[in-house]
Formats: C-alpha cells, sequence, structure tokens
C-alpha cells in the first residue's frame, strides 16, 4: 500500500494547505489518490482526535465546499503517528509500524524547518524502501550555495536524485504556468518577445503583511533568501526563457537564462536592500538586524533575446498591498510622445492579463487616451474549479511529474548569483535603508530604475 | 455676415443630422459658428412655422439636453428661404437676398438628391462670391467613372477645388478617426503591421434595415456604389496606408494604396454579389431588378506591406444586424493548433477595441483557451461628449480643415476599380445570388474565402 508521509503534520501548513489539498482531490475523485496519510508529529493527538481537527481546517480551507460524508470517508486515510523526528532511533519503529500497516510505497513531505531536512533524511535511511521513495520538501533549499550543496549530497544519500521533489509553490501559481501559452501561443506578443521590442521587464512581488512569527526563521535569511533567489528568479527564467520544444527541455531553458545573468559590476546599480520601520522589534528579529525585508534588483541577461532589456525585480514584506505581477513595457513605436504600451500578467491576488493601450480620445481631437483592457479569472465560480497550487503539486509528484518542481542545477545557479550580489553588497559597505511600513519600499530603489530612464510602474485604476 | 445655405432643408437629413448638429455646436458654444442658418426649401413655411418643426426634430436628434432657452437663441439664426432650386431665375433673387441681409461668406449644402449637384451648382453661379463660397456634398459622388468626372468638371466650374468638400460620414465616425492613433500609437499593433504578422483583414458593414423608401435612388446604385466605392474603400485604404508623416499627407498614402489594389483577374474569384429576397417588391425598384443589396469583396493590396494578406469586404442590406467592424487575423506563432489572435475595431453600433488571444485553462491542464478582451466605450454619459460624425464635419469644413473629407483623386481612383469590377462581373454573366432577409448574405459569398482557406469571421459571444 502507498503512503504519504507528513513530517510537520500540525504546524501551519499542514493544516492550510496540505490536508485541505488532499480533501479536495478526494472530493474531485483524483484517480492518483490512493495514499494513507500519516500525521508524524511530537503532540499527543489520536488519529481520532487528529481527524476532529482536521476537520476544522479543511471546513475553512477546502476549496470545494465541505461534505461530511466525503470527510468521513477521506478522514479514515488519515493516521496520526507519534514521533520526535531528531531522535534516530525512532525511524526503526516508524518502519516497523510502516511494515504492520503494510505500506511499502513511499512519499515524504518535509513540512519542517529547512534545518530538519538532514536530520530526517538520514533517519529515513532506517526505513525499507527509502531508495524508492519520493521525498518532498518546502523551501528554502538551503541557507547560501554551501550549505544547499551539502543539504542535496546529504538528501542524494537517501533518495535518487530524481525523486527528489523541491517545492517552489510559485510554480503551482495559475498564471505562473501561464506564462508560456501567453508568450508562445499568441503572436501578437511572442514577436514582440525580445529587447528590440521590450523596453523593460518588472517583477513584483509586494507583501502587506510583516514577519509575523516566523522572525526565528526570516532574521537568518531575508527577502532575497526568501523570495528572491527561488520564487522571483524562478518567474524571471520563465519570463525569458526560449521556447522549450518539450515540456522536459523547460530546465534546460530555464537554467540557461539564469547562467546568462550578467555578472554584477557595480553592486550599487543592481541591488537596494530595506528593512521595515520596527523590524527589529519583532519578535525573534535581533536587535540590531541588518537582515533585508525588501530587495529590489537590476538584471540584465546577456543573450541575443534580451540585450539591452533590464530586468527590475522588487519584493517586500509590508508593503502598501499584496500583489505579484510581471510588467512588460513595449518600447515606443516612432511616435515616441505616446505613452508606452504595458502588458501585465496578474499572478496574485487578482489573475489575468491587464492591456495598457493607446486610442485617440473620443470627440474631435487627436489627443491620445490611454485605453486599459482587463482580462481576470478568479471569480468565484472560476476559483471552485480551479486547483490551488498545493493541490496540483502534490498530484504532479504523485504522478511524477517534475516540470513543476526546482532542479538542483537551477538552485545551484541562482543561489551563485544571490550569494555573489549578497557579498557584493556588503562588501561595499552599502546600508539596509528603512522604510515606513505601508508605503512601497525604500526610496532608493527608485535610483536603480532612473539610471535607465525608468520608473517603477504603478498604474493607476488598473 | 456668415452664411450657412442648406438645399433640401426639410428633407430627413437636414432634420435627423444638420439642425440636431448646428444646435450642439450651438449649446456648447463652438466658437467658429458664427454663421447664419438659411434653409432652402419648396414649401411653404415662414421662418417661426420652420423654426417650430425644427424645435421638435432638435428634441428628440441633440445629443446634449435640450434647453429652452439655448434652442430659443438658436432659433433666431434660422431662416426659411422659400425657393425652388431648378429654377434657374430663383438664383438671382436669392442673391439679391443675400445681398439685402448683407450675407456674403457662403458655406453651401447640397442635401438633395446627387441628380441636382450640377444644375445647382450652375445656378450657384449667379450668386456674388460663390467662386469663393464653400461647398459640401452628400454622397455620391458620381454613378459612375464618367459621370463622376464630369459632375466634378461642372463643380469646379463654380467652385475652386480646395473649397468643394465632400462628406464620406464614414470618416467622422470615431473609431475611424482611431484607426490612424490605435495602428500608429501603439507598438503591440504597428509593429505586427504587415503581411508577415496579419493573416487576413475582413471590413464588414451589416445593416439590418432594408432599403426603406430609398428605391429611386438604391435601386440606380446599389451596395458597391453605395457603400463599398466610398465608405469601404475609405476604411480599407486607412487600415493599409503607409504612416503619412503629416495629416496632410494622408491622402495620398490613402490613394497609394488604392492604386496598388491588385487588378482583378478572376471576377468569381473576387466579387460575389447578392440580393435579398422581397427587394423586387420594394417600392421604386424595378421588378426585374438586378441591383445589388448585398456585396463581398476579395482584394489584395501588391505593396511590400501587404502581398499575401487578403482584404475581405462585405456589406449588405436586411442582413442579420446593424453592425460596421474591422477584424484582423494575425498569422499563428509556430505552434499551429493555437487559435488566431484577433484584434476587432468596432465602429457601430458599439465603439472600441477586441482583442482575442490565448491563455492556459485554468487547473491542472495546459489546453489552451482564448481570453477576450474588450474596451468599450459608447456608455451614455460618454456619448454625451462626443460629437457625431456630422457635428465634426460641419466644423471640419468652417475650419477649412479638409482631412476628413474626400479628394477627387480618390473618388477617381475608387471609382475606377469598382467600375471595372461590375464591367467583369457583368461580362463573366455571374448572377446576383438571392439571400433570405435576416441572414448574413448568400451563402456563395463563403466561397471567396474558402480559397484562402479562411472563413467570415463570427465572434461568439464577444
Amino acid at each position: 500500500m502507498k503512503a504519504f508521509t507528513i513530517f510537520g503534520g500540525t504546524g501551519d501548513l499542514t493544516f492550510r494547505k496540505l490536508l485541505p489539498a488532499f480533501y479536495n482531490m478526494a472530493a474531485t475523485k483524483e484517480a492518483v489518490f490512493t495514499h494513507e496519510i500519516i500525521i508524524i508529529g511530537r503532540r499527543d493527538y489520536s488519529s481520532a482526535s487528529y481527524r476532529q481537527l482536521a476537520r476544522n481546517w479543511i471546513k475553512k480551507f477546502s476549496r470545494v465546499p465541505y461534505d461530511e460524508n466525503i470527510f468521513e470517508n477521506f478522514a479514515l486515510r488519515i493516521h496520526y503517528y507519534k514521533m520526535n523526528f531528531i531522535d534516530k532511533e525512532a525511524y526503526r519503529r516508524l518502519n516497523t509500524y510502516y511494515a504492520e500497516h503494510n505500506l511499502t510505497e513511499h512519499i515524504f513531505y518535509f513540512a519542517v524547518a529547512p534545518r530538519f531536512f538532514s536530520i530526517i533524511a538520514t533517519g529515513l535511511l532506517q526505513v525499507d524502501n527509502s531508495n524508492e521513495a519520493k521525498v518532498i520538501l518546502e523551501k528554502p533549499f538551503g541557507e547560501d550555495l554551501a550549505s544547499a550543496k551539502a543539504l542535496n549530497t546529504q538528501l542524494e544519500q537517501t533518495f535518487t536524485a530524481d525523486n527528489i521533489f523541491r517545492i517552489d509553490h510559485y510554480l503551482g501559481k495559475e498564471m505562473v504556468r501561464n506564462i508560456q501559452t501567453l508568450r508562445f501561443c499568441n503572436p501578437i506578443f511572442s514577436n514582440l518577445w525580445n529587447s528590440h521590442y521590450i523596453e523593460s521587464v518588472q517583477i513584483s512581488a509586494f507583501e502587506a503583511i510583516g514577519i509575523g512569527n516566523r522572525g526565528g526563521y526570516y532574521d537568518a535569511s531575508g527577502a532575497l533568501q526568501d523570495m528572491v533567489q527561488n520564487h522571483l528568479l524562478q518567474i524571471l527564467s520563465i519570463v525569458a526563457m526560449e521556447w522549450p520544444e518539450q515540456q522536459t527541455e523547460l530546465f534546460d531553458a530555464q537554467i540557461r537564462v539564469l547562467k546568462a545573468l550578467r555578472p554584477i559590476e557595480n553592486i550599487e546599480e543592481s541591488l537596494v536592500l530595506g528593512q521595515y520601520n520596527g523590524y527589529r522589534e519583532e519578535n525573534l528579529v535581533a536587535p540590531h538586524s541588518r537582515t533585508e525585508t525588501y530587495a529590489a534588483l537590476r538584471l540584465f541577461i546577456d543573450n541575443e533575446r534580451w540585450w539591452g532589456t533590464p530586468f527590475y525585480i522588487r519584493t517586500g514584506k509590508k508593503l502598501n498591498k499584496r500583489e505579484i505581477e510581471i510588467a512588460i513595457t513595449f518600447r515606443p513605436a516612432f511616435l515616441q510622445k505616446a505613452p508606452r504600451n504595458i502588458l501585465i500578467i496578474k499572478v496574485q491576488p487578482t489573475e489575468g492579463v491587464y492591456l495598457q493601450f493607446n486610442m485617440k480620445k473620443p470627440g474631435d481631437t487627436d489627443e491620445i487616451i490611454q485605453a486599459k483592457m482587463d482580462f481576470s479569472q478568479d471569480e468565484s465560480h472560476h476559483r471552485l474549479n480551479t486547483p490551488e497550487a498545493y493541490e496540483r503539486l502534490l498530484k504532479a509528484c504523485i504522478n511524477n511529474n517534475h516540470i513543476w518542481f526546482t532542479r538542483w542545477e537551477q538552485i545551484e545557479v541562482s543561489w551563485q548569483y544571490i550569494n555573489r550580489m549578497q557579498e557584493a553588497y556588503k562588501k561595499a559597505g552599502l546600508p539596509v535603508y528603512l522604510y515606513a511600513p505601508g508605503s512601497s519600499g525604500p526610496e532608493e530603489a527608485n535610483a536603480l530604475l532612473e539610471q535607465d530612464g525608468h520608473s517603477w510602474l504603478e498604474v493607476p485604476g488598473k
């Protein structure tokens, strides 16, 4: 029988994302989902009491309407197993438990802090068939290039490289998956998708919330590690990659973009870090912390397609909105004075496409006005039918579909690039600029774009 | 003092279009409109009784809300002058009337059947300063190339060429005027505006109504003369022209397109004419009339920009809708299976732009769905502020702005081309195909496009 074992089964991720995703798969009769769910935690639950708890979370977070009958059936597949996963002896008992229940085919989900990844992987060497098991890991994958390499080596002692599924849940987002279709299946865009026609690309990931209770984790990482190295470089590489003739070439296409990122010469022209006022008073944050809660980057891709088009990335916490979007600004036609054509791929919270172009102002005038076309698809009737990121990622792993997970080489190359930026920033003695909560970040980030004659896009009334 | 004299002052055009347009100009305090309006008709009105009549029409057709005070002031400028304009002697009396009222600067509007154009023009030779006067003529300008040439010669005996304003009220339509901005001020379109990227262009002018009481005029002309030679070739030439560096070069740019129209070799591959069932029973229509109430054309423009892109035109009466639109279909990118990108410029009844492109179907699939973006601007609050075609054309004439009137050479070239098609059609003995009222025209028109592997666009749920 198949087992899907979750380490960290009493954590937020399990309750908010994983259990609802499994429930949705059960409710929609997803054929490939035939697993028993083994919840591993240190707390004192019985399977029965855990199921009661699970019911409440699923009621709250499931995308399909809650149905008691469906839940009752589904809940029978949830089994709580009390275990302290840092106790090496415990894995032998776990192996016995699996054997007793005839659970021979495994998927392990590491929904725990990254520092436990190695420990669990080593422990699982004691479980039968773990060399054939799949493992799903939450980000971040390492804290820098060296630790990521060490972790990878460690994991590969237990699992084969092909069975390691590194989650980047941004890859499960509808509009991130849509970038390829938008780019390559629309001649009105695909024919213009290069530096001759695209003036700049802006990738923004705004968060309105602060770090909450995650200070312990966050203060040791920061925005570059938490958002840029993984999610935003993923998006950048999909936006910029060459057409992968087959889906299996997707990673190669993305990695080629990352490898073509121009080496940083003047770090002050390429990176601005910020920290929101009050961050140092947050729980578990060092009183003199220099950890950035905001990062803005100006990158170039040195290949034929993108020569001369800057890619701007910005992300931060406690900003003025919660929004992820990719803005493509086209170069003007020969009529320089007309406002730019802008295509925005809206990832979050709205999913859709926004296009801004020029028309004549109605009436007896040749004045130009901006026309705004908006295509959004997150109405509730649609949301109901759209699996959320985790649901599709779990399914992809079960189906052995690697396409929407991160390859080791991507991680390696992006860590390398980000680490070099971090080092250069530190070496240059550049400050971490303070910004007001609720603002759009430190003003110093504007200068990054002003050197190119550009500015951050704030599309009014979009 | 300035006079704006309307011949045909008791006709539909005057009541429905011209008087409301003048009223709107008065109501919006249009500075250039300082004219006395001289209404010429054969019927027995006093200025007072005509003004009463005018009030009702203006109430009904003015775009700005009717205001009694504004009308009272405006009405004082309307003067009824009874005259039979085919009476040559009458013009001397008209000249005396002008002199008595110190009306020395003239604009004449020929809102009469085209057969009277020459008669009135000749009569006006007896009016002082008519050689400096402007004249506005309604379409059609001639019934074929020969009669158009004769008319032009006749007109130029009274008026200077620059003072002849030939109305093509399609040129006053908001979205026809907008084509230039859309094409040239949007790099996402302008960079693709040629046969490498555009697969076909369709220009459609559907009318739902029949010929009504206009059988006398219509049966002697037909769809090619009534719609194609003027309005639709105007639109085609604006869609296809090269960038006119200055607005004064607009006509040259348009004429170059018309001159580049590929000479017809096989007329049956280029033209389909139709007639609606019941047309021959209409008032004032010949019982065996072969006059077409529908025409579909397949044209090519033999220049570098358009080599290989067919332009399809269709227009007809008693069709399934009232709609004018221009549809630009882009060639597929390398992914042949994806539906085409389509840009539709909506001229009537809705004004706006519609764009159809491809997205990934939401969910765990790579299926392609069509996204539809619609930008419309004919909400009532906007309509209020948009001068209608006639209003802006009257103003343009007063301002001596020729840009939105038809040049003689355009008429000459388009008549030449249409006449040749008509002759070839007749010579080939091709039938005028019957079609059912309320349909989209004769089925035979489909074959015109099928030879290119295309079909008429019927965008569902647009």
